[in-house]
């Protein structure tokens, strides 16, 4: 079923090789299973968010991520730097948009972030629907709608950023508003793990950093080897605790060979 | 030995039917375990806590629980916003009086939330004794006395509050200053498992955001499903570590049938 | 092997009975394995880092620990209170200088902690020979240098600063300029864990809590400690995911007289 034209065991090989420095800046619920992702895949994270130093760091890293999920004013600030020395530098930065709906001040931070001109957007249906102006059914931190349903947002946002979109859900979608892909597994236990959707916006920055002019590909590699690895974990787990160590086991176990005789992508 | 009158199991069935929407401004280092337990027990968490969102987004939740331990200024700031909305829109909200008694500045914040009127005040021993005004043995975050030896200054607190107010420990106890409940259960490995006292408190959250006007029994059906889940798994673990993914696991398994048949409630 | 003249099973049975309380200034990343390291192996940890709190709490305990993975202006604020405070009362602190070379805004807060007279510096390689001016190969808070590389720069920076200096690496190293030692064990899964080195630097506090007089001493046994378990534990651990609530578990089983006897330290 997996297209072979896309290079995802390829990407995932020159993570390991490279062990890319991916500047983290995402919320505290996800910092320790975000930057433990990291390191078990093979990148080297680094949780560096301060408006002091932000922009600095930025220059030093191979990619940039941003996610809104605990914001503050301060936050706000060292994201901004972040995103614009990353797109003065040339350096691929991926947005996360946490529940951006839910309220002013996170509809005001993430019109701000998203004219920054990110590289790849990544977030559930409800996040991507509303982004793309359309409404969403979305409670908290939690989507309300199905993947699959918000396919056409996601191309239309793609569209009109000239960014990579990829909504997350049961049934993953990948676009760069010309080219779309679907990627399949995952298990029905990790919406029940808190930030794992969060540490992986974190794993397609480290995707990116070693393919910065393959942003659609490095994003369905780190998109698929979350399915791929979720899959096998889920049949495995007694549950959402359980899971979380198996998981990161399983990141770390995992070789490109493996890897890509279980990817389950198809181009649309 | 459980007086059948409490509508527990009724409580937890709608917990998982509704899965409440939570707003959880707890400390840095309850963050993940807080959403996580959210999560497996079936409730909906979000992180919202900026000075700037806190009240705005208090209005969509059904329940607010707010937790002082890792206290900063502008985090009293967001506490402050998020009690008042709760209040000012019927919705009931938690307090968590994470060593009030240590600092100066901690005494401060401790006694502008209380005047704010928490539906419930959760906390161990020597923090309910402290905020009762008796002379407490707590050091830092822990407690120095026990649960049982605090029944009294925590019904006199209720009284005074009009609240409900819960002593976790040993055996843990809750009051709304006229009838008083103890909950047995648990294990002696909880208290060496970090901030799993901060993420029941967020779970009063999610119960009581499903029975707005049951809060005693809605705080009995939380603590008591930490003491059944606690209790089964403190059997099984090997340490403080393996039990946290055992304990996720539980909360996410039991059903309504299986927690009243293990729970054990006394009404005094 | 080991050097039967150090009391390393000494101030662990301290450690256990005293359960002395160390106030950790740590990450974000951190926050959460920190403290259950502490709690695990016997101490008591209190997260209290606010400019607000930080100096009055630091007369409490019995040791403070200051690490700036996630700095931030407030937060450098609060660790000057604390590190103020806990040199004027006398209290041991311990400084762990987690990527200080990387930004000109950690550079300056470093210049400004180290000042402050810090009683053990503990970090990596490479964080140590960049704080003792030497050119060292750090990518964002991971060590490009041997822990052998840099004994020469630690002793330079002991005897510098008059204090003590740890390396951590494949084989630790503990200094106090005149005096060394070299610490084997450990796992090669330990690095894929994070924030498992600024955990370590928490239970150093917990050590000298109970040991003030003898920090090159305590600093053995909090590094020993880990050596011994992380060794166990990586011959068992699937992966860097197991690996955590294994190790939990065994800072927790692990009693003076096992500790000892697996203990391989060499006064060099």
């Amino acid at each position: 079923m997996t297209d072979t034209s896309l290079p995802c065991g390829d990407i995932l090989s020159a993570m390991r090789q490279k062990n890319p420095l991916v500047q983290c800046i995402t919320n505290d619920v996800a910092m320790n299973i975000a930057a433990n992702v990291l390191l078990a895949a093979g990148a080297s994270p680094a949780m560096v968010s301060a408006e002091e130093e932000a922009g600095e760091f930025a220059g030093l890293a191979g990619a940039v991520t941003i996610n809104i999920g605990t914001l503050w004013a301060g936050g706000v600030a060292g994201m901004r730097e972040a995103a614009r020395a990353a797109t003065a530098a040339g350096i691929p930065w991926v947005l996360d948009p946490v529940a951006h709906y839910a309220t002013g001040f996170r509809r005001k931070a993430i019109a701000e972030l998203i004219a920054l001109n990110p590289t790849i957007v990544r977030g559930n249906a409800s996040e991507i629907m509303a982004l793309a102006g359309e409404t969403a059914r979305g409670q908290g931190v939690d989507s309300g709608d199905s993947a699959r349903s918000a396919q056409a947002a996601a191309t239309a946002l793609a569209q009109r950023q000239h960014c990579i979109v990829a909504v997350t859900g049961d049934v993953d979608f990948v676009t760069d508003g010309a080219r779309s892909i679907d990627i399949e597994g995952g298990s029905p236990v990790m919406p029940k793990v808190t930030a794992i959707g969060c540490a992986l916006t974190c794993l397609v920055g480290a995707c990116v950093a070693v393919a910065p002019g393959q942003p659609l590909e490095a994003t369905v590699t780190a998109l698929g080897l979350f399915a791929v690895c979720g899959e096998d974990v889920g049949r495995r787990a007694q549950g959402p605790g359980s899971f979380q160590p198996l998981f990161l086991d399983a990141l770390h176990a995992i070789d490109s060979v493996q890897f890509v005789s279980n990817l389950r992508v198809k181009v649309l």
